[in-house]
């Protein structure tokens, strides 16, 4: 996801439209990305979080979070 | 999320560039979007499920679940 300060133009667009067709008690939405990974092996938390740091996410703008499948 | 049946290339592209780039345990990655809404009112869990298959998926080739938050 975009972190909390960065401005997410689309995601005021998709909450506009929500409001317009009908559903009203929308007051924001941000969009983000969802990665699903699979491995041939155990990974760590810490090393798919290097993964995510370093090859899905960009840190300067993006913040992430690791959930085990 | 792309249905299973659904090809990823995006998804597989970025598997083959986390092999080349030092995570040789990935065997796939899928991509897929995540939205996070804010009600200025509490809502039903089916509600928003009527939301996220009107407005934020495209039924036809994705699949979507609902996370209170």
């Amino acid at each position: 996801m975009l972190k909390p300060e960065i401005h997410d133009p689309q995601g005021e667009a998709i909450a506009g439209a929500c409001r317009r067709l009908g559903f009203g008690q929308v007051a924001g939405v941000r969009q983000g990305k969802r990665f699903e990974i699979e491995l041939t092996e155990p990974a760590s938390a810490e090393r798919i979080g290097q993964l995510a740091a370093e090859l899905l996410a960009n840190p300067v703008i993006e913040e992430f979070t690791v959930h085990p499948g």
